[in-house]
């Protein structure tokens, strides 16, 4: 067995909170869940649970708390610039207990990067405010930094600075090993082929096989996706499904369709 | 007073569900979130919570139990279809303690929409399961019908599929007055103006505005979202929400830039 077999090493889980009236309102079209999960899959953390909240204190309190506890790491998106609606920092602090302050460093940046920008202004300085003992996390576009406190990392709405500040945290937390995949794609209806995709995932143990269908230029077809953190599980897998695909005449395409 | 302020009726409220590991690995970029919750915008009904959740029935059950209770509607998506990866009905069903049954109607449908296309295998009745005591919910594109258990409305992940749903339930639900937005666009950092939008916001007590700040073409600007169910404050807070920019010499720009 190798090092790579789930049962060598332990899962590592995330959550994800994302805080906004403007996605629950339909505005904003979400771009943060899925850059999330790609990047905490690379980091070998697998993102098991995402709430939508909207910037309702009681609201996000009660996303954190639960979902700090039960998960390693909790990650945020959203309300922490310096407008009114911005509470995301208050409401995390409650959650945890502590007070919030100005970070000394926070605010030295703020400053190098309003000084010729108009100046640290009162509401700017806002952006400095954290739970105290927390830590920063680097912003390398707009000044404000993401913050961590303990197994929380706090980051901003707008998704280029969200990635910003994930490609910051890359390689700083502990994961265990990446969930790979293989896709295959054919043109199938799925409900043709249902009894084969669950007697596939039951002969390969270590795997999982999602299947996803759609339709286009008037035909019906389907990516069925296998995961595994085994890679060589998930290749005999995914080679049994191919050949089981064939039997019924229906010719898969490695990287789906 | 008019008939749209909220102190003359009450606030409706909706959460909804995404099931789907691909949503959850990133494979996917979710469009239902923000698709049902302008469809329940249109309604009078607004979507409080959003959860997304993996293919594991435990962590549907406690979901669905959880939301179901705490809103007017629950809505789900994803987890409908015919292949060993579709719990959804199963798990709901258990959260609702009652059991499964093919229902008729469903079944009825089925096999009308498989007559020319292979007919009904066992896989495929499988899209005829419900909760015992379900209504179904018409699916104009591939037969297979969504679900209405009590407050609960089961749907397809296939977002075209999704549309049709909510389309064939649009007028069915009891809502409230809609929540109304206008959007003020703006060359300004939101930073210059937090104190602005925070005043206009408490002079204005029906409304929430939200800033959402944007970088294009090496320039910085917002975009300020009033929300209010009261249309004639909703106009008044807009008019003074305008009318602070231009003091500060920067000029608004309607619906948002």
């Amino acid at each position: 067995m190798s090092d790579s077999s789930p049962s060598s090493g332990r899962i590592y889980t995330a959550a994800l909170i994302v805080i906004g009236d403007e996605i629950l309102s339909g505005r904003t079209q979400d771009k943060n869940i899925s850059q999330v999960a790609l990047w905490l899959g690379i980091q070998g953390i697998r993102l098991r649970e995402v709430r939508v909240v909207p910037d309702v204190t009681e609201a996000i309190v009660e996303a954190v708390n639960t979902l700090r506890a039960r998960n390693d790491y909790l990650f945020t998106t959203g309300g922490i610039g310096p407008t009114h609606d911005d509470i995301t920092v208050d409401a995390i602090a409650e959650a945890v207990g502590v007070e919030v302050i100005v970070h000394p460093e926070a605010r030295t940046i703020l400053e190098g990067y309003y000084e010729t920008r108009g100046g640290l202004t009162e509401a700017r300085l806002r952006m400095a405010r954290v739970p105290e003992g927390a830590d920063l996390i680097p912003n390398r576009y707009t000044g404000a930094p993401g913050i961590r406190f303990e197994n929380v990392f706090i980051m901003a709405g707008v998704p280029s600075i969200t990635a910003g500040m994930l490609d910051a945290l890359s390689g700083t937390l502990e994961g265990g090993a990446p969930l790979l995949s293989e896709t295959v794609g054919c043109w199938v209806q799925e409900s043709e082929v249902a009894t084969l995709l669950g007697d596939t995932e039951k002969a390969h143990p270590t795997c999982q096989i999602g299947s996803y269908p759609f339709w286009r230029e008037g035909r019906t077809g389907a990516n069925f996706v296998v995961r595994s953190t085994d890679a060589d599980d998930l290749a005999a897998c995914t080679r049994a499904l191919v050949a089981a695909l064939e039997t019924l005449g229906k010719p898969a395409v490695f990287g789906g369709i």
